[in-house]
């Protein structure tokens, strides 16, 4: 299959005229053909009038169109066969294996929206029937669904060229919504995108969808993504990346004359909490657990354990020399972009020339130009507390240990973060008492706590929280990941005294649909 | 029962020492006793820190501690008796029975969520079993529920001194949701707020709770109020009143290092279409009907009926003649405040003067000072579209209709309202064709859809949604009123691989709580 460098408006593959964006193979830093054109303000025009006009339509369409349109995403994207594996393990510089993986899980995260939409649950109906009779006044009938926000910009992630990129699972919640999407491409990964794009253009086509559920612009610099966020027609953002990007789209949604919910996941350094009994019995173990999931995918994942919490002594020793050993034969790995090494390394230097912070280990050695090669640091609890740097997100495989003289000043670490997506406990039973203690504060400030594992490797399922107070994303009632992550783009419409004729099926007296209702708010299953 | 005109912070009753407050005789003008005192900054600082303090413990108490706090509230609102209606109709100018029955909808809100709390399904528990035998990587075990956002700050509503103030719809629902409350009294009626505050800070001694659970402060000018919004320990905010006030600690929440959703309802001029069929056969009834939603309560609802768009036509005309002869025989009637009145007055004269306006019709005369009359304006289609300034809402018993040369263009000027509370059809079974054409622009930019009726008299149950797009509330995808109104307080934590032990019962493999629970994606009733 050819990778087109057009931009796909609607059912038309469209040149960009503004800028081109090259893909760049990530392990020799060389240019890959072809140049992918940027888009217009006009195109950028086009593409959100189309979604606008696509939007009444797709919404309303049966569910078992909808599904049928996840689906059909699914297996295009499957279709693309070993193309899209190549071109992705080029511009990403990530193993075969591990985006043969990343296509696996964004074709299971479609088909699992597929399941959702045909089970209809998130519409959330809600019906309290009229009380002619009540008294002093009669109650009115009242019926409540949940309808999609209109037409949603996603924004391609650099660490999840896949899964959460052009129809990853910002892309596949939106649709499953029943919103249209607009996807920017990541200027990361514009050969996957494209290929990826044509499979959902396709898939657009296949199903007899209206031609602006879907478009996929280039942007040579940041006028399209600023545009998008921007213009009255979108209704929603979905965002993966930078704390500094992130902020820079909530503070455009907000200024718009009807601010938009933007769901950008950003920073997080996923606390680890090493308890005494654990570290005492295991520590050796979870050293080396910790190294593998600290180099994991060049550390370039946003569940990244960036910072463990121990009490100082022996136990700690004992768990860093194992950790240390473990980094030193793991090799070092291509990052994503030439940008996020020198990014990386920059901070590293910063981190090791600090004061107050040792570096403790550094993993195999890099042997390419834009190979990330891990680091170990540490510093006091004192340093920490008094260094707010020392929180900050370093986008790679570099984690630093706080020696803590004792338990409680741990926990008092705790109360002093700023939001997380993860946080990880290694305890043994005779540790629970303790943890108990420290959960509620790790509940404030984390969308998702974890036992005795490390945060990467996100479980797409209906109990995941891909999410957490901010800075970790803009929206701590979310989570970017999971079915619940449709949610994101719904809002509740109410419907008093309407006749049947004129009510959405969902919310029918006959209930056409067989959803599962809450009623006089009784939940009811349908079956 | 006497008024304390001391701040509640905690268990403390202390005279707040920043200015006074005065309540003032809504009918009169005069003064009422006592002055209560503003609160300092360090007086919010020690607000904050006791709901800081609460607020972990509060919100893991038993759920039936929880919900017989909400009904204790309930309980000790009636325990004040006749002092409370009483000093509510001096400070609102509101009639009795209206402040009689606002007592009765604080107080049903209050039980309703009481047994909100009790079914639990506000916890949305989800829980995904580990498949330990799962390839290629074993699954872990994930369980999902919602936990409170932590302190919240509520804003007492001038035109609801009961239903949305110190104990109403907001802080109802947050206590439902686990979160401490610090409201800040209005100033229009501080007594009123004063009484229901001590009714509050009763019950939370009653139930044991502690004693940051809820505080009341009064502001004598914008610092403090300002200041709640501002503090880092407060993590969401509820309002209810003006788009300029709305859309000011919009900003400050948005601006802060972490922010926080803010859930203000603001302004909304409520669309009425009387469709062609409607207008015909029942013209003069509905204009009855319109002309006493339009005065109730002196037009000081939210969901006012402040537009009216119609094709134009002798239809169209019988519809203003009864609709001004029923107004005609509506008495004036006592505005909330001399600032409201002075704003209505202005306004309505500002209308007035508008060259493209008419003047259809005044309510009965105005016989006190501070009393509102009725007004019923007209323009047309072009001028609507022209003028943004008719658009603006003018808070009162005004109304503008809009007469349209058809349905054409009727449905051209719905798309270009601004977000609504609420929108009514006017339709007979002739209509319905039509009807169903324009639904999908109502549902994108209103909360909720009615048919043949008004917007005023806003359900409390489980199916209504009070909310609507920008500018009507500052999140559409939230509503204030209703058992949903929960959900505005809540975000998702998941739980991975936590054993029994250190889960909260909600998650507790053997439902100790007997909740319905999604297991696997698929919804399980315990009953």
């Amino acid at each position: 299959m050819e990778i087109s460098s057009d931009l796909l408006i609607g059912k038309q593959s469209v040149h960009g005229t503004n800028g081109a964006i090259k893909g760049v193979d990530a392990a020799t830093g060389e240019p890959l053909a072809p140049a992918f054109g940027g888009a217009t303000l006009a195109q950028l025009e086009d593409a959100c009038a189309l979604a606008w006009a696509a939007s009444d339509v797709y919404r309303e369409l049966p569910l078992e169109t909808r599904a049928r349109f996840l689906e059909t995403i699914a297996q295009n994207i499957l279709d693309i066969g070993d193309v899209l594996i190549e071109r992705c393990v080029a511009e990403s510089g990530l193993p075969r294996g591990r985006i043969e993986g990343e296509r696996g899980r964004t074709v299971g995260q479609l088909r699992m929206f597929a399941a959702v939409v045909r089970e209809g649950d998130f519409l959330g109906v809600r019906i309290d029937p009229a009380q002619p009779q009540r008294q002093p006044l009669p109650r009115v009938d009242l019926r409540l669904r949940y309808v999609p926000l209109g037409p949603v910009a996603v924004f391609g992630a650099s660490n999840f060229p896949l899964a959460f990129s052009v129809a990853g699972g910002d892309t596949a919640s939106a649709f499953a919504a029943g919103c249209p999407v607009i996807a920017k491409a990541h200027s990361a990964h514009p050969g996957t995108s494209a290929l990826v794009g044509a499979a959902v253009q396709k898939a657009v086509a296949d199903c007899g969808l209206p031609e602006g559920t879907f478009s996929l612009l280039f942007d040579s610099g940041r006028d399209i993504g600023q545009g998008l966020v921007s213009d009255r027609r979108i209704k929603a953002v979905g965002f993966t990346g930078s704390r500094g990007g992130g902020t820079a789209l909530m503070k455009l949604a907000a200024a718009r004359r009807e601010p938009i919910p933007v769901y950008a996941e950003m920073s997080s350094i996923n606390p680890v909490l090493l308890f005494p009994n654990a570290l005492k019995n295991r520590g050796a173990a979870i050293g080396k657990a910790f190294a593998s999931s600290l180099a994991l995918g060049a550390g370039q994942f946003c569940t990244n354990p960036g910072l463990v919490l121990a009490v100082d002594g022996p136990d700690l020793d004992a768990f860093i020399q194992a950790t240390s050993a473990a980094l030193a034969d793991i090799p070092a790995a291509t990052m994503l972009t030439p940008g996020i090494h020198r990014a990386y390394v920059s901070a590293l230097g910063k981190t090791a020339e600090h004061s107050d912070v040792k570096t403790l280990a550094r993993g195999g050695e890099a042997k390419g130009a834009t190979q990330g090669q891990a680091a170990l640091f540490s510093t006091t609890a004192a340093a920490f507390r008094a260094n707010a740097e020392l929180q900050e997100e370093i986008f790679g495989a570099a984690s630093l240990i706080v020696r803590c003289p004792d338990l409680a000043t741990l926990f008092d670490l705790i109360e002093e973060l700023e939001g997380q997506l993860t946080a990880a406990l290694h305890i043994d039973e005779a540790d629970y008492a303790d943890a108990a203690k420290i959960l509620p504060a790790l509940e404030r400030r984390t969308g998702r706590i974890l036992v005795n594992g490390f945060g990467t490797g996100v479980e797409v399922g209906h109990a995941m929280v891909h999410g957490g107070p901010f800075p970790s994303t803009a929206d701590g009632r979310s989570t970017s990941v999971g079915s619940l992550a449709i949610d994101r783009f719904l809002r509740p419409v109410s419907y008093q005294d309407m006749p049947d004729a004129l009510l959405p099926d969902a919310l029918k007296t006959e209930n056409p649909l067989g959803l599962n209702r809450r009623i006089d708010g009784k939940l009811q299953l349908s079956k």
